[in-house]
């Protein structure tokens, strides 16, 4: 897109690159909304907008860097705990307080990927890195604890989506939460408050009933 | 706004007030976004733009007259469920029914409400008649349930989100389902099958532990 050879030749790569995303969804994080420009972007980061052509082709590259960089580590930790060596219901309960830590430290990536989806080639791309994997890693899950006896059966893609607007629905909602609540801010302790409840219901909703009961 | 008395003496009031409430809600349905003209709504009614402003006073005056319309009947009849003989699981089973099949009728409703959540406003306005009350009868229900012995304590505010993100999701990740898991339209079917599976997780998530278990 732009001639890189002469733009940057002596700016550390990962450095910029990194100021870059991190300017860009501090700004999200900020403004509560995605919309944010390129010129305020590079205000933000310290850097020239033209980088951003640069390391990530485009301000749709940007946004799908943001959303992989973000997302993929939680995609990695997601992985590593299926192979741990813990009960289906312990994985479970670790898996459903991630999500809400990553839309807790960051809040505009479920708005980030909605609107990302609705463009068909980066949603292509973003099925295919985030939703699908996640959506196939949350099935080894459900159907680990149904074959260990501690699920019962349930429909893996119903699941995922419930699961995920579960979680989700305090961050996204939060204007609900300052007009009919009264509450501006979402600190540690409602996180705590919400990771609580969401955990209560839906993994009480999925555990098998117990054998001395049926 | 505009001088209603010159524009439109012939017109049936209540008739071209719904067309334009119809085309409004018609128009988001098909394109899938809130972001609809007014322009775009006339040509839909057959209406002159101008009597939105008679109407409505304004485009902001038509988004709320529509959420309005559209949620104030399902509180109406959340209010009649309360009040009625049945026991708070059956009670709770037709709730998340009715949330489930309004988001299905009107699947830009959650966006616009989040929409007008953004502006103070609107907000307050949204908030006092729809997210308020809606919250309020869902913590009676709670309430009687713990009451009855039906459901274990739960913390209603949060279980305010939770139930919302949970019957929305689908809805609301359409394009997940598509770029995901290959399906274009959320059909009778589907609704029913996502029902089914909000019902089995978040139900029994709230359920008391029966007695001859603890």
């Amino acid at each position: 897109m732009i001639s890189a050879s002469m733009k940057a030749p002596q700016l550390d790569k990962s450095t910029s690159r990194d100021q870059l995303l991190k300017a860009a969804g501090a700004l999200m994080a900020e403004r509560g909304t995605i919309d944010v420009s390129l010129s305020a972007i590079a205000r933000k980061s310290g850097l020239n907008s033209a980088l951003v052509g640069y390391y990530f082709g485009s301000k749709n590259g940007l946004l799908l860097s943001l959303v992989k960089d973000v997302l993929g580590k939680g995609l990695r930790q997601l992985d590593g705990l299926l192979k741990m060596d813990l009960d289906p219901i312990d994985k479970l309960k670790l898996h459903v307080k991630a999500i809400i830590n990553v839309y807790f430290r960051y809040p505009y990536i479920n708005r980030l990927i909605h609107h990302m989806l609705e463009d068909r080639e980066l949603g292509r791309e973003v099925a295919e890195t985030i939703s699908k994997p996640l959506a196939d890693a949350q099935c080894r899950l459900l159907q680990e604890g149904v074959a260990s006896g501690h699920f019962k059966p349930i429909d893996a893609m119903m699941f995922h989506f419930i699961i995920l607007g579960a979680c989700d629905q305090l961050f996204f909602g939060r204007h609900i939460l300052r007009s009919a609540f009264g509450i501006d801010e979402i600190d540690d302790k409602l996180r705590l408050r919400y990771t609580d409840t969401v955990l209560d219901v839906v993994l009480n909703g999925v555990l098998a009933k117990s054998p001395s009961t049926s």
